[in-house]
């Protein structure tokens, strides 16, 4: 417990699954939790961390209804008001998607004072697992990171991202890879490649390689659903599978070593 | 020491600076290195947590000549070669520029089996700063990292990343802040908010905030250069200097705690 009444949070970055892609400061920060919001999504061992922490799940899966947005917000207000270290963790990066900015907004209105603990997205995460540059500059100067599920249900102006002739990091877009990849074909070459990882960075990472083309009936045959990343774009194509067999797909390995190889088996 | 004559090659992450933002598993990486061959831009105090491991600095600043990267390229490779683990520490998230793309390539060409750590890049660092979401919901579904500076002197198309309506994370911008400010301006409005970071995550991090069409006056104005992040975009207007005073300027504090301002200080 934080001294005297100055309680606060701490929106903390819980990284794309395996614990070891926590940052330091996160550790340290789940270390001295007086409470800890676990979102979906985040690996559910974190709360070892964080061993004196009372832990609220507030996630929106695993048959569960969603707890309310406004629900979480009066949570985290009222236990950082009684003087308690609050510390809300989120998947990936806290900063991108997930709603931190309704979240942070909610805090600063109410006056409580709050920290953010950056941590890694997990599109990094699928490009280290193929062994790729995000931005191999040889293919592309930046990558777009994009959510295809929107509040209204719309969807993001692919023609507009294609343009822009960056690689592609898509998030949210499992439930709709076919229509998603069906509208970029027209606007990238059919044989750009792409990329499907699923649980990127965590035990049970599973990828497949193809194309623009192919990679939705791939990640279906190959059973990968969400959560997942979708990468498309040349720079993608430097992924080593890419080099043994263009079209190929299954689980890859990418340039992982034999340890790693050991530890994913 | 690697056991027998399995040498191989690390890529990792350093993040923005503060050495709290490593992973925990770069920190258990640099722990077992035997070389640490270390880019610009990284926190040289990193060396602390490889102690047994023998420095080579190949850094591009400083006074410095560049060291050519087909000379680090052959180092890793003789270092690998000879049972060594190579520890290749880059800045922010090695797979985001800075060449890692050609690094994996040479050395999958030479058969050095090579792992990647993930980390921060410096724009979650600069949005954690700011404390703003980089991907607000209310203003857009998405963000593009891109680096103004391109291989052949060339610009990025500022028009097809503004039609995206996404926010832009420009890195390695600041020697031409004026010209791609103006460049946007013809494409966004120049009322759309805009922020520099100026050492994003690290212990002399300086903000500034304003709008795109005043960011680079204001960020020449406080001695901001290089290196650091400029953030474009409606969900940047977001962060709580903008509600205080929209135009300010001057070294912000964000959101953060006292504690972090006491560190900070």
């Amino acid at each position: 417990m934080t001294t005297g009444n100055e309680g606060k949070v701490t929106l903390v970055s819980a990284g794309p699954g395996d614990l070891d892609l926590l940052t330091l400061k996160a550790a340290k920060v789940l270390a001295s939790a007086d409470v800890v919001l676990l979102d979906d999504l985040v690996n559910p061992e974190i709360v070892t961390l964080a061993p004196q922490a009372r832990v609220i799940r507030v996630g929106k899966r695993g048959g569960c209804r969603s707890t309310p947005q406004a629900f979480i917000e009066r949570l985290m207000q009222r236990y950082a008001r009684h003087g308690l270290h609050v510390v809300r963790v989120k998947g990936g990066d806290a900063l991108l998607f997930g709603r931190a900015g309704e979240e942070l907004a909610a805090l600063r209105r109410a006056g409580v004072s709050v920290d953010i603990v950056n941590g890694v997205s997990s599109a990094f995460a699928a490009a280290a697992g193929l062994g790729v540059s995000l931005t191999h500059r040889d293919h592309c100067q930046g990558v777009i990171f994009v959510t295809a599920h929107l509040r209204d249900h719309s969807e993001p102006d692919w023609q507009a991202l294609a343009a822009t002739g960056m690689t592609l990091a898509i998030y949210m877009g499992m439930s709709r890879i076919e229509s998603l990849c069906a509208t970029l074909v027209g606007a990238l070459p059919a044989a750009t490649p792409a990329a499907v990882v699923q649980w990127a960075g965590s035990a049970n990472e599973r990828r497949v390689t193809g194309t623009l083309g192919s990679i939705a009936a791939h990640a279906r045959a190959a059973g990968l659903g969400s959560p997942a990343i979708i990468l498309v774009g040349n720079a993608i194509g430097e992924a080593a599978s890419f080099a043994n067999s263009p079209a190929s797909f299954g689980v890859h390995s990418g340039i992982a070593s034999i340890e790693d190889l050991r530890r994913r088996a």
